[in-house]
């Protein structure tokens, strides 16, 4: 991990809980980590990353520097042995407006070549590579919780549906904007909406018609699994949850992630296979023993001190 | 287009929202539009094509007929570059009783043969042409809003998984009936119902005791996303529905509904590419500035003159 | 079949829905069917066989036996032409504690094999003959009602996402316990649960945290269908729906089962095919005939004498 | 079927093997069969229908009217019960020259559309349906078999691979032409080369440097299974390896051929699946029975009366 | 294991290559292997169990107790630590005649049921329990090499293509005779010839017409990997591959065979996902260090002394 | 591009052909080109770019470096317009001896963690990252000629089975090596030789004996599509061919590459709906008119300016 994390302090707090004060720490981050320009990464509490958007006098819209980045930070995360969980939320006023199409443009609109098949070529590795901004998020074995407060917009249903948990504030909306700009959202919102909530015919009225949909529909609709009245609120709730999954068995955790995942996209049948596959060699990790006293003596998992992954 | 519209004078009319007149048009038709005996085909608003079942005196049961006459009609409308957006419901009392079984009968129960395999041969080949009435609802890349009022029974619950949004009047039921009449549900409703609501309990309890669900259940569950007072509510509710999708750019609107079919049959990398392929041409739209532009003069996207599609 | 049913006396009686006194019956069983030491198996109505998991005094946790007796017993129902529908549920003051730990961990523990990669294989062959035990259920062509009340932990929440409708009391409760023993869960609830409720992010939460959800979050999520006050109204409520599904048409009843099962692990097309394949066949029952006869002359579907299957 | 045969007087013939003297019909004949303005269409034995590419003074190249008759002709043997088994070849030199590119240029190269994505849409069209031509062989259940004499170009090896068996006389040669004229193949052969022939090398270099490949190479290689010295010694030969297909059950060999092209798309665990279900309702033939006196009573297959299908 | 080996004396034998005697005793058997009656199974070298169909009277012709002879024999094998890998041949003049028609006869034709539904259900179960006679083969993780001498017909050319590595004599020819007796072949053959040699228009040919394969042409299209002058040097060099197997480590080879059939029926990106998950144990194993110094010191890996799997 | 061309000077020849002296050049190479510390890159004709395994004094062994030096250059190549085609190559004695054991031991034999599950999900990273390295010449979109000489052993042909054709010189042999060292091949000849020949018999045979393949039979197997008498007669028809390839139309031979891998991977008809997404903005391309021009002034494709992609 090259980056430089603000709450170096609090790595050796000997709790769990995130505290109050750990979530006003967050709040009073003012500006991104370098090297990076839109994000601000921090660790509020022991084993929990947070990656915060951070470009709020832009209401966090995604520019050039946003699509590498990301990519960056999460493989980054995914080789930091010290992380076990992580959070992403937005600073400011909204979660994200979506894509800064002004500063953007440039690269998908005038993407070059001297005829219609070369512009095509060039169009097409450049949406892939914007794909990747959120694959890295699935790809990254450690679970990801998503804050969203305000706005939500475009690029930011992309970025959520690749989240592992999607938290929200009463006063959260989500708007799959695309349409509404000319185009089929082609990042990732078709792909795995449908796959995330259980009513298509709501996905399809959302991302045909570019309607706002509020925190209440979001949860009844099993978008986000929980609504909190505030931001506060909201990131205590986040790190308390962000933290009951960094304190159990990263092996356990990790290889539940990629399981899931993998279980989206294939047959029951194969899914078996590779679980069993999988797990030939994760159970005979010390974890279990461990897990097991701690079960007998009645502990909490999280006090149970489990090895590096 | 071979058919004629009812309504051609209403399409120069330059507003979008559908009036109660519009709705009131709708109600007062009074038979099938030649060719078909099935169905009346109108365009009640602007770039909206309106289907309705109609056999109100059989209570829309699908008979012979209807089964080709959808085939055709859904054909026509996939390729009439004035129609952007359908709306499907049903004449009378009812959206649909469900298959015509007196009708029909000669047709699947003497399928001709002289042996068991001969039988079995032609009955497939039945069962493979009564699917693709309803596939071809799904084939067709305009989004099509179902809207439905008192019963909608055994096939009629196959043709509605296969629409894109689904909406419904509070006296609304829902029931797949195959069972009752000892055979498994064989022209859809086994395959999409349970990809269109999320809990797999409900389905296969509807699906196996052929008990009726209403539209609070309905709505609760997912299967649609909308439940109206009455059928004139609904109707106006459709019709500003399809008028929204309708009035965005159709490359935009089409690509969608495409991909988030692919996306239901495939994994989230593999449609993820497609998704990636398909755009690299289709962002080539003068849509997306015509959108963006509009965008920043605040004009609503339905002000936009796109070009046919 | 080669158990004995304990209620033989009451497999002629010729109404179907269950009386308390069959819900009485239930309850009164004192302990496993031989040769079955985990499982008491009956035949509380017609057509519908009652399984129940029977070590109360081990809060039904699952031991060696329970393994292997499970794939016993519905290999036993599967061609069991009496059996048209199935009951499980459990015997004491909760469904079910999960795996037996104790029990089992020789087994899984200390699996035998010289190095690291034979211990792997010895795991894997284990595994994979565990994920069997639930697998048997979808396997039987005969549908599944499940009525949970109390808790339903870790293994017990792979055995419900395998059956077919899920029931439960208002005080259940579940949870995906495995993370909290340091192990992703292996014998299939990460591999049916997000295929069986709507919320993909809910479904993370409970397996990256193991925190409990109670019977309204169940309901709401749609992982069971119907929520009842208490133990006797839900066995009630069961072998009524069971009765409902064993009344109707085996044919109708199990190749809808096979066929929604398929649905789940298809594209809609190839699903599509393999019912017109499916039905070319079954579609030349009797089973047609005798329902649509009973339909005119308005008889419950129930009162058909169907042929055995 | 609509089209006439010219050899009705044929059809009565007892005898099964083709004399010369059909084959020499065959070459005598001396247009195409109207409808049809490129295809000629026979029955030079019985239960054997002959389609000949007949635009022998254009080297057969494939213009606008034959990618529509073929579709049309294989719908018609698809239903036509006289008819068993396929042959089709060339008129005149050669095979096929490939697509009549100045025939089809406008259809292809000026597609219409406002801006690149509807002439993009428009493309994709035209591609779908040209595929479609090709396609409908393989959806036609009766066998087809194809007999190459002189050059087979372009489109020529997109017409052959979707055929099933695959004949050719010593001076013939085949060439993936397409880019040679600066386009990949989009109407079959790279899906269907790969999967016809054992080597990917080959296939690869075929297919990149549009070489010629020579009979002696397309034998070894496996693209066809026979080499004949002259067009007549193949079309003999094609006949009688049609005649032995025609002269088995078409349950037997229409199911043999649906069951083979279902095996290559799909994993073979799903494929013996389809296969199950698929012969629950064809074992049920009398051909059976009939096949299994017959080779009691040492007689051949070909002699036995099977009833249409 | 349960069965007797006969040649129990040989197991101790210090050397490999399988002698001349080795192959006489084989051919010395004089009937089947208690409690199999078409099965003679021993050990005649080291570590390679042979599987002999022993009903040469009957010319190996697979009757009712073959079907499960078989699967209750390779599922042995399958746990048996003592076997590595396995040959299968034919007693007496030919390999097999395939199946036993007038035995089998009433279990498929006279399956039971009531109505034409049943009676396909009851021939579903039948074919799928058949079917598995040959995929116990593939699901056995020691590789099975077959040689075959004389004639391969119909159920043998299934059984043959479920094997690894396939061998015959200059005399033996290959027929896939379903179609001749009114059927698709439907326990194996369809769906797995076309993946086991590279000419599909050679594999349609066989299929189709039922015509014979002799020996050279199943060598040069790929069936079997190498032709012998007659049965005992096909035997000998069964023995010695087999033997060359059986010497190396049973953790490379079995994961080997388990990785290639499973690479058959995935892509290749899924393929490689399951390979590095499988190898994340097995890599641990001893035996590359065993092999490894092996190597260096020169020894053949067959000298190495694995431990047992 | 970053690495400088030893011979920039050829870059501007006018002719394609390569000659003798082209390859002379090649061979006189000395060493390895900066920053590469494994493989040599030059472009000896136009538009070809060279790879060459250059670790002559260890038999080309594939040590860490090279594990790296090949993604890096195989991603500079797939970004480098000026490159249309690749060969690869060995310098000196042989192709290559496989894996440098003794330089990677310490990263696989000793990848870290503290239990075996920590192990486990270490070795899977490294495994996954080595897959990659031959997983680039796939996902490269210029096509790749591999030309092997002497020795091709181990990682040698998970190598080459990635690459697009493959030649060989008379003294060639291949070896499936990795039985002999305990492990299952894991970084891609179990995944992809099975697709690249024929004959699944043989596949096996050499995945499981490790035995060596001759040219002959690597040439009649389908393994190369052409043997050379020595090594500069092979170079020249590599460069030959690869002359070919470049000298066509990129966006037709790309697009090429890119569709016969997704063939691979997919059935037919998604292949075919795939090919006509990619083309429907492909057939857009100024090529298409330039090389049908070309083709009526009866000029060779080579000839034909066409632009850089």
């Amino acid at each position: 991990m090259t980056f430089i994390f603000r709450s170096t302090l609090m790595r050796n707090r000997s709790f769990w809980l995130p505290a109050i004060s750990a979530v006003r720490t967050m709040s009073s981050q003012t500006g991104p980590t370098p090297p990076f320009s839109t994000l601000s990464v921090s660790r509020p509490v022991n084993a929990v990353t947070h990656v915060e958007l951070h470009r709020p006098e832009k209401r966090n819209a995604m520019n050039r520097a946003f699509w590498s980045e990301m990519v960056e930070c999460f493989n980054q995360i995914a080789l930091d042995s010290e992380c076990r969980a992580v959070v992403v939320s937005g600073a400011g006023k909204m979660f994200t407006a979506g894509i800064d199409l002004m500063d953007i443009a440039s690269d998908v609109l005038q993407p070059g070549g001297d005829d219609t098949a070369r512009i095509s070529w060039n169009i097409r590795r450049i949406i892939s590579k914007y794909q990747e901004t959120f694959s890295v998020i699935e790809k990254c074995p450690k679970p990801v919780v998503v804050a969203v407060h305000g706005a939500c917009i475009g690029g930011g249903v992309d970025l959520i549906t690749a989240c592992d948990i999607r938290l929200c504030t009463q006063d959260a909306w989500f708007q799959v904007k695309e349409v509404d700009i000319g185009l089929a959202a082609d990042v990732g919102t078709l792909q795995r909406l449908p796959k995330v909530i259980g009513s298509r015919s709501l996905v399809n009225e959302l991302a045909l018609t570019a309607r706002k949909m509020y925190s209440d529909e979001a949860k009844s609709c099993g978008l986000v699994s929980r609504v909190f009245p505030d931001k506060d609120a909201m990131m205590a709730g986040a790190l308390e949850l962000a933290g009951e999954i960094a304190g159990r068995s990263p092996v356990a955790v990790q290889g539940t992630k990629i399981n899931l995942i993998y279980s989206r996209d294939h047959s029951v049948a194969e899914a078996l296979d590779y679980m069993a596959t999988w797990n030939m060699s994760m159970l005979q990790t010390d974890d279990v023993m461990k897990s097991a006293q701690a079960a007998m003596e009645k502990k909490n998992p999280k006090e149970v001190p489990f090895s590096k992954l």
